[in-house]
């Protein structure tokens, strides 16, 4: 259930938030977006609807409480879910929260932007999120 | 649970290719995009963690039936999903069957252009959704 040619096999893909046996949370490092998220499964799949039907709701419960501890803690006008796995066909799930003023909104963090990046929002973003990781971490240890 | 100024609230967004109780699925009009589906939750909540843990199930289950539809039809390189809502804040997975040859892969639909759509591919993709469609229609009846 691995495949040694593959980037989330390999390794985390970003800094880890919780480790658990079906899957993982990273915080991404993407520029602009500091409270950028992924649900990573641990097993090398590539569409969600492979997975069974309890491990899909242990997915999603997983993809909820990080979405609902975004909502709790930064108050982001939206969350963006997105399972695309184009590049790389390993399941995991972007968690994005997404305030009106970022660089992209409300284009996709994928389009065009629309203004430059604030690198003060972004900044006090960031500083917030030693308090989000942890608060992920507990949701999703209990 | 509607609001009079939502686009998804007044419209069905697309062609109505099933029609629940809870989510209808619709399918877009999306340029190069002709396998593009959306499934469009009725009542108007704009993030998925707001639904309760039964609707959050009967909805990933009816975006995954829509997912499978879509892979034994048409064989994707992958399949997209995603929920965004930045510009329509009322709840819709997009589920969009992608090709190696499409004009932005590996790119999300939302990013770049990574070549000229391929209109004798996007016809005889177009060709086959009378196909998909009922399909969908019909393992969302049962």
């Amino acid at each position: 259930m691995s495949d040694t040619s593959c980037p989330l096999c390999l390794e985390a893909g970003g800094a880890l938030v919780f480790q658990g046996e079906k899957f993982r949370v990273i915080r991404a490092s993407e520029a602009g977006f500091p409270a950028f998220y992924r649900v990573v499964w641990t097993a090398h799949v590539a569409e969600f609807s492979s997975l069974d039907l309890d491990d899909r709701a242990v997915c999603m419960a997983a993809v909820c409480a990080v979405e609902q501890v975004l909502r709790e803690q930064l108050q982001p006008t939206k969350v963006n879910l997105a399972a695309l796995g184009n590049v790389v066909p390993h399941l995991h799930w972007h968690v994005i929260a997404r305030f009106e003023g970022d660089s992209h909104f409300p284009a996709p963090v994928w389009g065009s932007a629309q203004r430059p990046i604030n690198a003060a929002a972004v900044a006090a973003l960031a500083a917030r999120l030693d308090l989000v990781d942890g608060a992920i971490a507990r949701a999703l240890s209990v």
